[in-house]
């Protein structure tokens, strides 16, 4: 297999979302609550909500500058791709680095949709949070839908209301939501617990895989006064670790026989050490901390439950028999500072010399659109998905 | 080679203090100041200094036990193995499991002098501190030179202080201390700065190395309200991933380039997943966070000041050469929970199945005598420091 002979599907990727995104998605009736998109004196773009400004920041937007250009200061439209907020634009942007498909995470709402989970006018939140949903599912996603995987926001303040939106996306073919790494960092219960069982159970219910990303706690592993900035970009993967770490011990794998979780931007290379930690943790310990997983190793239990992706990542590609190739998936990060857009299928590939053919089908498309559900193939010829033929288009 | 002809080093055990350790070497008008080991009438035993109970915790001492008797409760002398506090008892243990040599942690005054820097007589808590350091040499590694690499305890409340007591100890052939993994989750301030660089400059100086073991911060990553045990067991190693980042990006490095650190019990696994990270973050983002390596890539920077060691880490071992063999130390961490005692070789001969002879040779004991300089050899025959011929003794 050539580089041009990849097809790439992308489980973690980003939208800056447009300023008249609500217009067409909120009833009449509650469209002065909904967030506006403001333009500043010094020409910043903010998102106003409730009273409060949010802005954009830099790094969420730099894909296609150089590096020596990321900076870390509020921005405005104009300075970002249009690739960022425009879905035409998004998807020219990944014909150009052969990208098939895309799942993309929301910004200003934050990752699991904190901004709406800290509205003072509730029923007005869960208004604009479908809203969110269906602009995301509809407009976005739904103007390419060969192109994206959808994602929806779950109003983390009520597990009933949760459940009920998490059935609702489903019956919108939405089969994906993300949720936090850490409710209890946001101020909600934590998972020990359980008060989500409601939304577990109807994401077990649905097939609706739950994807947690790296810094949905709002919290970050290894963000100390003092600290340069570099310490929170090492480590914030690490975040993954942590969420598996809690999911695996707390009874919701257990309850929920048939849950899934997809740890977004965890990366991979940690994997091997924390698989063999974990069975080793439970051989030496589970006689006095009383961990019980039946026939199963810790190990089986992960593999069972969680599937993992990584954006550059020799380390977790060599021992991949280690992780299990089948839980192997691949991210652009497009439009994030840690993306290699427009060169990702050159990087990718890189990492993946070596293996098979059929390792690497697994690995940049097959098992993705296994955990998704996505089926790009029933929509378009599988000969106009390769990364040869995408950056083949007029761009 | 076969299991009996290693020759192990651990470079991470632990002491449970005796009793009586203090009189010795505390001029008599401190007498009274000393912590004193104290009886309960439950009949636990506590240390009690200025007016504080401190606890022995069972964990730290349950080498021998069978896991399902593990627990959490605070224990007596006598439930204890006498290896854990008596030096003669220690190496017949170690005799038992084909240990030659051994550095080891402190128990109650915590991994990096935590007990003394809390003191509100600093005058009394220096002498102390010194009494103990000595007791640490002279009569625990001193009653057996050949089998002991020594380790002091700074006083941590001063940076000029564990200067001169980095000197004081090195005069006495002790080059190894203990530190914080993070003294600003200790109340003392954070290493970005330049607070401490009279310690370092002393312990560059010296060729004393620093030794930071999970848990001196006196904090553990993971440790969240309501969740089971397990999640700290283990999440714990990853202290080490946060502190050698934070050393990395720290000033540090740099400005001591002599300066070695060893991360203790911080497991390697994670390690080849760690140091691709380091370069990524470096490649990907230093234009605009302004780190600046010269001519070395971090990895190397790492390399170059880190050195590591595992109980149990096949994923490591595996992928050794992407760490480094020659960084790679092995520990026993007896008595404490998650030892491998009395079957150490067994369980690291199986670990290193397939290394050539001079790589177990790296990893046994070689690069712990270099990176320690532990001469048991010039002290004994090298035929009698065999796992063999260890267990071969009268025990």
């Amino acid at each position: 297999m050539r580089t041009e002979d990849m097809i790439l599907v992308s489980v973690d990727d980003h939208v800056v979302e447009p300023p008249d995104m609500f217009l067409e998605h909120v009833p009449a009736k509650w469209l002065d609550k909904a967030p506006k998109s403001v333009k500043k004196p010094d020409g910043t773009d903010v998102w106003v909500y409730e009273g409060n400004e949010i802005p954009n920041i830099g790094l969420n937007a730099v894909a296609g500058r150089p590096p020596e250009e990321y900076n870390i200061e509020p921005t405005r439209y104009e300075e970002i791709r249009p690739g960022c907020y425009d879905v035409d634009e998004r998807v020219r942007d990944m014909d150009r680095n052969g990208v098939l498909g895309s799942m993309c995470f929301p910004s200003f709402v934050q990752f699991c949709g904190q901004l709406f989970a800290r509205s003072a006018d509730k029923k007005a939140a869960l208004v604009l949070l479908q809203a969110y949903n269906d602009w995301h599912v509809d407009s976005w996603c739904g103007a390419h839908p060969d192109r994206f995987i959808p994602l929806a926001i779950p109003p983390l303040w009520d597990p009933q209301l949760m459940a009920d939106e998490v059935r609702r996306m489903a019956a919108k073919g939405c089969h994906a939501v993300t949720f936090s790494e850490d409710p209890a960092k946001l101020g909600w219960p934590h998972i020990f617990g359980d008060h989500w069982d409601p939304f577990f159970a109807a994401c077990e219910d649905e097939g609706t895989i739950i994807c947690l990303h790296i810094g949905s706690s709002s919290t970050i592993l290894g963000l100390a006064p003092g600290a340069p900035i570099d310490v929170l970009i090492t480590m914030t993967p690490l975040n993954a670790m942590q969420a598996a770490t809690d999911l695996l011990w707390s009874p919701v794998l257990r309850k929920f026989k048939g849950l899934q979780f997809a740890l977004s931007e965890g990366s991979i290379g940690w994997l091997p050490y924390w698989l063999e930690r974990i069975d080793y943790v439970y051989q030496q310990h589970h006689f006095w901390t009383h961990q019980d997983f039946g026939d199963r190793l810790p190990s089986q239990v992960a593999k069972d439950h969680f599937t993992f992706c990584f954006i550059s990542d020799g380390a977790g590609i060599e021992q991949r028999d280690r992780i299990g190739p089948e839980q192997i998936t691949w991210e652009c990060d497009y439009p994030h500072s840690d993306s290699t857009w427009p060169q990702s299928p050159e990087a990718l590939y890189r990492q993946l010399a070596g293996l098979s053919d059929p390792e690497i089908d697994q690995i940049t498309h097959q098992n993705a659109m296994r955990i998704f559900g996505y089926d790009p193939f029933s929509l378009r010829p599988r000969e106009s998905c390769t990364v040869g033929a995408l950056r083949g288009l007029p761009q």
